[in-house]
């Protein structure tokens, strides 16, 4: 499946699976509700799929888009695309039918898998699909195919057990995957991820996360997010047991992380803020220490001290979907167990340090390129370096070089370096608010609201004043029984912060989030502003 | 120090050490005694000593010999010198004064670091090593220089703290080390290892030993023994704590443990076997689980239980020189709970299966290059192939080309496939023993005495016989205070054996010992030969 010679192994993830299924051919690989797979029968179904996907003419080169939750087949896409050589394209499972056109159309994908939950958002634009050959639906909620094709156990059927009989992957620098940014802020674009590059993050969140043949880990975190930051290749590599999850509810999370004995997962902040709020937590009893990684916001406070009551260790980790998820950890250090929970929590949301894997990390002067001295007040862009960043992006040669500008990665967000090496987020660069003159960080403000007893999250964005030009505007969600009112927030910021830099406004609300658990600032901002344009410096 | 672009960074170990430096500066990296250094200290001495060899006009290319027992200056070795781009050659700290002048002079050294210690066997020698322009003593002992040149620590103090500004490292195939064989038939050959094998391996070892950052590891293993497994480098990586020893004396050994609260170490058998063997060993308490690697041979069932007794958790593991140490372990697995003493035993000692980095080994018959049955029985050639298989043979193409013919490595070691995909060494190729036409593997013998209640350890070799050609013979130790007959060893062969197997005699001895552990079978052969030729099939 892939070239090697006597002392060089093309570097690839799928080298992982043969290996489990060699030395692990019995132990289970996957569990899925009551369904199980053990190495060698997740082995014969990724082969099957693979052979399947050759058949149809599917190979090296080729791109095959997947939208589906967490389920066995968006697994056994992980291995079974790279393995002929093909490209895997997961997709966001919540997004508008226009932005399926674009991506679909964008990647060049000659065949598209949809588990039939989302098929209904797909139909409607099939003909629009210019290149797409192959459509498979995936049934496992419900079981009529709704789309042109095949449905995806049956089409498994027609391929063999055995190995592809394909070189696919003859270079470790082939593409291996594309993962669509978000897209906050314009189009999607396509990350394109090597062989060698996802190999090499993998053995990062490996070792970070102390992956071991024993362990249980929980599929939190939507594999279409950076392929599940790599675990889903890491937790096979160990030839440690993947429990699969459809939905994110916190009843059937406590009941797998009870039943399956598990011992990772991985997740934003607002599925453990659903973990902590969920009524029964407080019953729960943690069979073996469960250790979880959390990124795309800061946890807050009440999220590391509310997982720690049941039990559970919170590592804060940092990173982009151009850097296959996570580039930094935020990496305990052993003085910090005499400090006081506030201090500890403040200590662990910090962005920290690079990965053993990824290396390089810094804080510079976005004019001269120069790191920000190491005061934790002196703001800066947040840069990266690695054998973990990107390619480049898909068809995008004019955005890459942008993004590669100087001999850094942009990250596009604002830090401060710690003395102590560690890097904050002060915020996205387009989260900045300018009172009259003086430049505030929603961050800064988020993080006096947060420190407030009442308060279980607070988005802090600007909003237009006839005055100032802007002012910060805090969006805060309270502790359930708690009502804090708006003057009580204003005046604990005004108390416990620089009296300029205290939101003018609070509203109580629900937060939009995005389908990976980033709050949406900019939908908060935009209906401050109205139809307003701003120009952001 | 090493090339990078902003997505591709060199695979070099180097980068573990700047990495740690940064996120660990104030944890202690190494322990000596009495003297700690931290990651910034032990980056400080890292970077004094590379400054000072590129005073001296040693950089890229340049070969650095180090005769040093497992003290600090043999890990700032690890460092300091692939920085530079010069190549580390350790050397073993046992051998005669013609094979340190064969290997320093084969090795074209232009530096030769020694140990107070050893510098008596190079002092004879010193001037037929035509190209060595720089001598540097270590003093450590005791402190009188022997050789012409700089004492260790004053050199050092020449070197400037920052880091060396060369680029060192252009390419990662590029030369970090020679390792040369133990030469056991023959001379030595020098193992060429690059910094991208040896990044891979190294990362192999932090995954199969499951090293994390509050990992303690005690140095029992020579450092000269393939750069200790790889250990050098891979304790660094997570940021543990390296606990440096100069003599392996069971008293320090566990004293040791108990004092910096060891978790890992690795050791040929004969060391845990001076460790069982201690009488105080019965009132050692673990502090905490002690995970000890092994190689070199199979621990003994009396090993492994007389390890578990106290505490200890034994992985076997088991490669050669030209594959940076281990490329396969005896991987646990969860049904073997189940199974008594004796056989957890028995299943331990075999070599087992890949490492996650190491991906391909087989047995294969020597002729056909095709795998034998999976019966347990067949026996074949071991061979493997994987990214940690050295670049080749130091100016020996022939030999490289002898070693990697038909797309292998060949171990010369004789093994079988087990059905459930583990490998087991019947026999190192010329251990064969050819009694009339039948052939006997010694090891097959070995361990069937191995059950015998009063036997601690057993070596079998070939000794001539007027009528059947050659026989086994079996060179036996006693458990203290046990005293069994030849003729109770050679019934309880026969009756646990294939009768014509039975050693013909047996001998109560010590065994003879590589600097390494492994027992010298060739010394015992040939003592039975006396100057007898003997053709191996």
């Amino acid at each position: 499946m892939f070239r090697s010679s006597v002392n060089r192994d093309i570097l690839s993830p799928i080298s992982f699976l043969s290996r489990s299924a060699r030395v692990y051919p019995d132990k289970v690989a996957v569990i899925y509700g009551e369904l199980l797979f053990t190495y060698r029968e997740f082995q014969a179904r990724v082969h099957q799929l693979a052979n399947a996907l050759l058949a149809k003419g599917i190979g090296p080169g080729g791109k095959v888009v997947f939208i589906c939750p967490n389920t066995p087949p968006m697994l056994e896409a992980h291995y079974a695309i790279p393995m002929i050589g093909a490209v895997l394209v997961c997709v966001n499972s919540q997004l508008s039918r226009r932005e399926y056109l674009h991506i679909i159309n964008h990647s060049d994908a000659k065949a598209v898998f949809v588990d039939n939950e989302f098929s209904p958002r797909i139909q409607p634009i099939v003909d629009e699909l210019d290149k797409v050959e192959l459509f498979v639906t995936i049934c496992d909620d419900s079981c009529a195919p709704q789309l042109q094709g095949p449905e995806y156990e049956a089409f498994l059927a027609t391929g063999a057990t055995t190995p592809p009989a394909v070189e696919g992957i003859i270079d470790e620098d082939a593409l291996i995957a594309i993962n669509y940014t978000s897209g906050t802020t314009g189009k999607p674009k396509g990350v394109m991820c090597s062989h060698r590059s996802t190999y090499l993050h993998t053995v990062g969140e490996i070792i970070e996360s102390s992956l071991g043949p024993d362990s249980v880990y929980l599929w939190t975190l939507p594999m279409f997010h950076c392929n599940g930051w790599g675990f889903a290749w890491a937790v096979t590599a160990v030839g440690a047991t993947h429990v699969c999850l459809r939905h994110d509810l916190p009843q059937e999370i406590f009941g797998l992380i009870e039943k399956e004995s598990v011992s990772h997962l991985s997740a934003a902040p607002n599925i453990l803020l659903l973990m902590i709020c969920y009524p029964e937590a407080a019953q729960v009893k943690l069979r073996r220490p469960l250790q979880i990684l959390t990124a795309g916001a800061s946890p807050s406070p009440a999220i590391i001290q509310g997982m720690e009551d049941i039990g559970a260790n919170i590592t804060h980790v940092y990173g982009l979907t151009e850097l296959h998820g996570p580039h930094s950890v935020c990496a305990w250090q052993a003085p910090w167990v005499e400090l006081d929970p506030d201090n500890v929590a403040r200590m662990k949301a910090r962005q920290g340090v690079p990965y053993t894997t990824s290396l390089h990390m810094a804080v510079v002067d976005p004019l001269t390129m120069q790191p920000v001295p190491d005061d934790g007040l002196t703001m800066g862009e947040i840069v990266m370096r690695g054998n973990n960043v990107m390619l480049g992006y898909y068809k995008d040669q004019e955005a890459t070089d942008l993004a590669f500008r100087d001999g850094w990665f942009h990250s596009g967000d604002l830090g401060v370096m710690h003395p102590d090496g560690y890097i904050q987020i002060m915020d996205r660069a387009n989260d900045i608010i300018v009172r009259g003159g003086d430049i505030i960080s929603s961050l800064e403000i988020e993080e006096v609201i947060y420190r407030h007893p009442d308060i279980l999250e607070v988005a802090v964005v600007s909003a237009p004043d006839p005055i100032w030009g802007e002012v910060p505007k805090a969006f805060v969600v309270a502790k359930l029984g708690r009502k804090p009112t708006e003057n009580e927030i204003i005046e604990f910021c005004r108390k416990n912060h620089a009296q300029f830099k205290a939101p003018e406004t609070v509203e109580f609300c629900q937060l939009p989030k995005t389908a990976t658990g980033k709050t949406i600032k900019a939908q908060l901002r935009s209906r401050e502003w109205l139809g307003l344009e701003r120009k952001v410096s």
